[in-house]
């Protein structure tokens, strides 16, 4: 069932406890937990483990901390603490009548020299990943999940620090889920207004099929690797409802008009706050004309090429973004799909 | 078809032309343009004219003013202008082969006094609504998808009027879809950032059906007028997906659990730039147990009782948001499904 379709960075394995971000005492207790799981970024990097031998290509996986390795950065005012959860799983082991809470999670971000801190690894194959469009794609689907709302929340203390109504500063409250203006003067003060709250920014990803329902339309920008076509996409705009943004960024970069949309799923993308939502849309037009300040080139690719070059047939004509991605998804959807919506 | 669902506030008239709001020539030649039709806001609502007898209750009507009635607000620098589009659709009367284009829209924002402003008017009616939560339900559709449009960018320009990254001052570009810092030195300049767009919050907002398919889980907050009920809602979170924020928000404030969450429809609400993304959600607890901090009181509704409620029957137990909500419209749509997903 569509519904149940999970995508990538979209899997939660922390249940938030968002009532729990104003209880200072439980939170200082829980920090201080011998159980207690923390998570080092580095530039909005986390620290990862890389396999040792690169014979398989393999996972990373992050590297977890407990509170004594860290609570010396707990005590710097530069550190930004977020909590993330507590695990949602039993441990297996503790199937016993234990009364014993599942581990909390933490992500702390830091401003220490990345060399220094990878020392506090007992391994040795540790780094802070460079290219996180790219490399945070390797983490396991849980770990994805954990990243994905960690690094969000860290992008925006890194975007948001100061109080975009007056120009003050602000400080960090609510365990990482709010920032408030120091300016006792300011308007943000009086009720509730987003200002103080983190940033989602929600983006349409659209997959659209020819009226001939055997074609899908596939673009590409500049920055792509070569070959590589994607699915269109764009902000959703103030006042905009999810529909007519599809219609409106499909029509603005291909000059295609689409007439029905159909929601299929969604990802959460950290880079650095996106919620993609995932649609099928249907052209009732079918001239390409496309925006050259976004796009490089558009086509229309008949079914069967599409099918080769998801399951890599020799010499595929193009290829697709990795199975991680809402687009490679909403392709691999289609192609499944009967030809007509 | 669910997918052609279109709800108060979600209408585009307007084609929003973003490749023009680079143009600054093409603009500056249609805001002199006597077809150009102007809106004027104060304190973020729109004037309006309201209906001379007020024997009908009747509906409200977006002022609209011609290049000449506003230019001297133009030359103001707190005057804040926004780009809001080309009438779609082509007049009726000038079916004729007429190369004219469709008249272009503006909305202006001024702090002018706002009983000086009203003289502007040739009618006596007008008004700036004091309750945009209730007043601007009484627009036309076409004319509310324009308002959630103009009110939504004019509540960012009036919140977001400094850098978030370095707390410099900005200012407007892009026909009023950007703001730029003014330190030459911030971060903010380097690259694509969030921080210079609108921001658009989305909310998830979800009827909730028993297991036996035949009531569903409506709740109060404080603020509501007695009597009235209505869907949960909530803000979906950084790296959360949304049917995990429906689940989290339903568990957070009713207690009950949630399995499978199905997309029904949007809406775009300019209070003030939420996009409410309408679902229906299968519970699998019924226990209630609600969050005092945020819900009054989360109840069952059996069917009956909630379809007497929208069709007004006889004294109905509880009433519902207007017909303008999505909250309304999900909970219509509940009713008139089939009582299985
Ligand atoms: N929230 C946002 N974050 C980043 N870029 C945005 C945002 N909103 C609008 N943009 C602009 O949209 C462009 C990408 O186009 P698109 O993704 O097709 O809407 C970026 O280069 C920005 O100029
Ligand atoms: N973007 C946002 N705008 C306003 N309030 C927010 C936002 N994000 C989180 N909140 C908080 O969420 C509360 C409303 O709860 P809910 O709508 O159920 O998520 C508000 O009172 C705020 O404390
Ligand atoms: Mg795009
Ligand atoms: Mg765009
Ligand atoms: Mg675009
Ligand atoms: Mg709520
Ligand atoms: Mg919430
Ligand atoms: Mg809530
Ligand atoms: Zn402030
Ligand atoms: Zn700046």
């Amino acid at each position: 069932d569509l519904s149940l379709q999970e995508n990538y960075f979209g899997r939660e394995t922390l249940d938030r406890l968002s009532g729990r971000r104003t209880d200072e005492v439980w939170l200082e207790t829980k920090q201080k937990d011998l159980a207690t799981v923390y998570l080092l970024f580095s530039n909005l990097s986390p620290m990862v483990s890389t396999p040792q031998e690169d014979s398989e290509g393999g996972d990373i996986k992050l590297c977890r901390f407990r509170y004594e390795a860290v609570k010396d950065l707990l005590q710097k005012p530069s550190t930004v603490l977020i909590f993330l959860g507590m695990e949602k799983m039993k441990s297996s082991s503790s199937s016993s009548s234990q009364t014993e809470e599942p581990p909390v999670w933490f992500a702390i971000s830091t401003d220490e020299d990345a060399a220094e801190l990878l020392r506090r690894c007992r391994e040795n194959t540790c780094l802070f990943p460079k290219t996180p469009n790219r490399d945070l794609l390797k983490l396991s689907e849980e770990e994805a999940g954990v990243v994905a709302q960690a690094r969000s929340v860290l992008a925006w203390h890194s975007r948001y620090s100061f109080c975009s109504t007056c120009g003050s500063s602000t400080h960090l409250e609510e365990a990482g889920y709010k920032r408030s203006c120091l300016n006792p003067e300011c308007r943000s003060q009086r009720g509730v207004h987003n200002t103080c709250y983190p940033r989602v920014d929600p983006v349409v990803i659209m997959l659209v099929i020819h009226p001939d329902g055997n074609q899908c339309l596939l673009g590409r920008k500049k920055v792509f690797p070569a070959g590589m076509f994607s699915c269109l996409a764009g902000f959703v705009e103030p006042g905009e409802a999810i529909e007519e943004a599809v219609r409106r960024e499909v029509e603005e970069e291909s000059g295609v008009k689409v007439g029905p949309v159909q929601y299929v799923s969604c990802q959460p993308w950290p880079m650095p706050s996106n919620l993609m939502i995932g649609c099928l849309a249907v052209a009732v037009t079918t001239d390409i004309k496309v925006d050259e300040k976004e796009i490089e080139e558009a086509r229309w690719f008949p079914r069967q090429q599409v099918i080769d070059s998801l399951f890599r047939g020799a010499s595929p004509a193009f290829f697709v973004p990795p199975r991680q991605t809402i687009a490679h998804q909403l392709i691999k959807h289609w192609v499944g799909m009967n030809s007509n919506l």
